[in-house]
C-alpha cells in the first residue's frame, strides 16, 4: 500500500510520500514513490503514485523519453511541456499507453490497473499547479478550495489535513502537517512505512527548498510524533467527560 | 455508510454509532443502528451493525423471536442465552439464516451481503464481553490487548482510538474518546452523520449508565468538537517546522 499527499499552496508546493510496498504481509520492501525532475532552471516537476509499481516505473520512463505528438515529428517530454497542464496531459497519456500495453498481462494475473499519479510543479512563464491523474487517464487540478490531494491509504491521516491545511498555509507549515498526517497513517496501517520522501518548492524559484528522505530514527520525525501524541493525549484529557447518564459515579 | 465502535473495558462496555444511511448521495436518511435489549435484570445486550439495513432488521427480529436449537424443542432467544458467547452464536446463526434467505434477491439486485454486527453485553453469572460477527457468520471476541472494535467507515477515526483507548480506561473516558473518533469520521465522510446513539454500561449492574441519542445542536458534542479542533490546531502549531532544507527563509 501507499500513502502520498500533494499540496497546492499560494506560495508553493509540497509532496510527501512513504516508500513501503507490499505483495501481501510477508512480502514487504522499500521503493521510492516520489520522483522529481528538474529542468535546466526553467521547470520543476514532482510525481508521486499509488498502485502498481511496475506500471508507474514504465510511465515514468515514458514521460522522460517522451511520447509522439499527434500531427508532429516532435516528441513531448517533461522538458518540452509549456505548462503544468501539458505535463499532466503527458503523464495521463503515458499512463494510458502503459495501461493498454499491460491489459492482457494484468488480466492474466487478475490484477486491477489501479495507478493514481500526483503531478505537481511549475514551468517558467506559467503557474505552479497540482493534478491528480486517475487510472482511467483523466485528471483533475487542485485549487484554492481543495488545496491538498491524497492517494493510497488516505483515510487515516485525512482529518488533520481537513482541519489545518489551507491554500494560504506557509510551505513549511504545510510540510509539517503532511508529516503529521503521514505519522497517523503509519500508526494505523502496517502497509504504510518509513522512509518518507519529502519535497517542498517555493513558486518561481525553480529549485527545491526541500528534497529529502526521512529515515527511521530521524530525530525531528521522532520528536514530532511524540509531541503530537502527547498533545492529543492532553487534548482529550482536557475535554470534560460526557454529561449523559451518571458520569460522576 | 456507517461508523460504529464498541469497547471492552475492565469496568464495562461502550457502544457508539451514527444513524446516517444512504443509497447514493441523493438518498440519505436516518436509521437507528445501535440497539439494546434489557432482560428482567439478568442481562443487557447491545447490538450495532454496518451494511444492509433490511438484513440487519431481519436479524434483529430473529434474535428477539428466537431460533430453534438443534435436537431440542426450545427456541434460543436473547433472553435464554447463558452467556455472551451464546448471544454472539445466536446473532451469527440469525445472520446466516437471513443471508441464505436473501441470497437470490441480493444477487438479482447485485448487492453484496456485507452485514457486520457488534455484539456486547453481560448475562448474570458470566463475564461482560464484546464480539464482532462477520458477514460469513464467524465471530471474534475483543480482548484486553484489542479493547475496541470498529465497523463501517472506521479509518478516519481510528488513530485517536489506537492512541488512547485502553482496556483499563474509565467507561466515561472511553465514551468520550468514542465521540471524538465519531467527530473525526463525521468531519471526513458525508455518509457518517448525526444523530449519534450511545450506550455505556458498567459491569455487574445490568442496567445502562448511558442510553442516549445525541442530536444535532447538542451542547456537549458541539463544545467537544470545538475544543478538539482548537487543541489539534494548538498541537500542530506548537510543533516546530521541519528542519530539512531552508525552513527559516
Amino acid at each position: 500500500m501507499t500513502y502520498c499527499v500533494g499540496m497546492l499552496l499560494e506560495d508553493g508546493l509540497v509532496m510527501v510520500g512513504d516508500t513501503r510496498i507490499s505483495a501481501g504481509p510477508d512480502e514487504m520492501s522499500t521503493c521510492r514513490k516520489v520522483y522529481r525532475h528538474v529542468g535546466s532552471g526553467d521547470r520543476v516537476v514532482m510525481l508521486a503514485y499509488s498502485g502498481n509499481v511496475s506500471a508507474f516505473q514504465a510511465i515514468n520512463r515514458l514521460v522522460s523519453q517522451g511520447l509522439p505528438m499527434v500531427g508532429s515529428e516532435e516528441r513531448v517530454t517533461l522538458s518540452t511541456c509549456q505548462d503544468m497542464f501539458e505535463v499532466a496531459s503527458l503523464v495521463a497519456q503515458a499512463l494510458q499507453v502503459v495501461r493498454t500495453r499491460m491489459t492482457a498481462a494484468m488480466e492474466w494475473g487478475r490484477f486491477d490497473f489501479d495507478v493514481h499519479v500526483l503531478v505537481a510543479g511549475q514551468v517558467r512563464g506559467s503557474a505552479h499547479a497540482l493534478y491528480l491523474v486517475y487510472p482511467a487517464g483523466n485528471f483533475v487540478e487542485a485549487n484554492a478550495d481543495a488545496p491538498f490531494v491524497q492517494i493510497g491509504e488516505q483515510k487515516f491521516g485525512r482529518s488533520i489535513l481537513l482541519r489545518a491545511v489551507r491554500h494560504t498555509s506557509d510551505v513549511f507549515d504545510a510540510l509539517k502537517l503532511g508529516l503529521v498526517s503521514m505519522a497517523d497513517a503509519i500508526e494505523s496501517n502496517s502497509e504504510v512505512g518509513l522512509p518518507i520522501d519529502i519535497l517542498a518548492y517555493r513558486r518561481d524559484t525553480f529549485m527545491f527548498d526541500v528534497d529529502h528522505r526521512i529515515e527511521g530514527g530521524d530525530g525531528y520525525f521522532q520528536e514530532m510524533k511524540e509531541r503530537w501524541s502527547a498533545a492529543l493525549r492532553a487534548a482529550h484529557r482536557a475535554i470534560p467527560r460526557p454529561p449523559y447518564g451518571n458520569p460522576g459515579q
